[in-house]
């Protein structure tokens, strides 16, 4: 099952390390992580999207709670939550292809920031179904240099 | 100095950890980074933005250019390029300054995904210039569960 952890950690060196540190010795993947700052200074937030299996996941969140410097851990597997993610991509063109690609984006409020005879570069932020729907509308064109963020999610209370 | 690396990695268990623990075992405090799929699914791609001087980070690279499972490694400290950021927060807001809050909202394209009487809950993306310009405008209001993706970056040309 697929989980997202945001955990609250003391903005010092190492911190990163000893978290990455903790999933990948449970064997665990992380699909995708996005760590920034927040209104605090002293603080940051570290999203963290891993699959596995759920009593595993229930220890590493265990020992996540014990580190020095941890401030929260907060699972929002079963929570309602906003989610989102921004990306960066290139989209290939050609004189036949541009204008319907152009179209497709523009029709699903992608942001086009560059485009050449043979490339759009596309910046687009929502919700993964729709990351994944658009990715999938443009498949045929061929998608190049994608950057990610990783998803960040915020609890709908 | 503050720098942006990108670094393709293979998709496995533990790399990670691993990129993570090189930079804390030189004493760099990683700002924001962000791990994200690619259009390759056996690849992610991570922009890790640290601050730390020239030289040091000059032998960061060399090692990571030598991990196993690094596919490349780019430093975008000098070169042109395009980045974004992506933010979910709440904005605290009263009847007396709400519409305040909002019309600047508005006027800066953030989006208001929910509103109730004493919150804003908002999403932006933008440069970061202008996400540091906004949050600068709104400090007046309060700014509460901050979550940030950390910047992702792509060259211009």
């Amino acid at each position: 099952m697929r989980h997202i952890i945001s955990v609250e950690v003391e903005n010092k060196s190492g911190v990163l390390a000893r978290i990455a540190g903790l999933f990948s010795a449970r064997g665990f993947n992380i699909d995708s992580l996005a760590v920034g700052e927040t209104e605090d200074p002293t603080m940051s937030r570290m999203t963290i999207v891993v699959r596995g299996d759920d009593k595993t996941l229930e220890q590493v969140k265990k020992q996540l709670n014990k580190l020095v410097d941890i401030i929260s851990v907060k699972d929002f597997g079963k929570k309602e939550f906003i989610d989102r993610e921004l990306l960066l991509f290139k989209v290939s063109v050609d004189r036949q292809s541009k204008a319907k690609a152009v179209n497709y984006l523009e029709k699903n409020h992608a942001k086009i920031l560059h485009s050449t005879s043979d490339t759009l570069m596309v910046e687009y932020a929502s919700e993964q179904e729709r990351v994944l729907k658009l990715l999938d509308g443009l498949k045929d064109y061929g998608i190049r240099d994608m950057v990610r963020t990783g998803r960040i999610v915020m609890a709908k209370e």
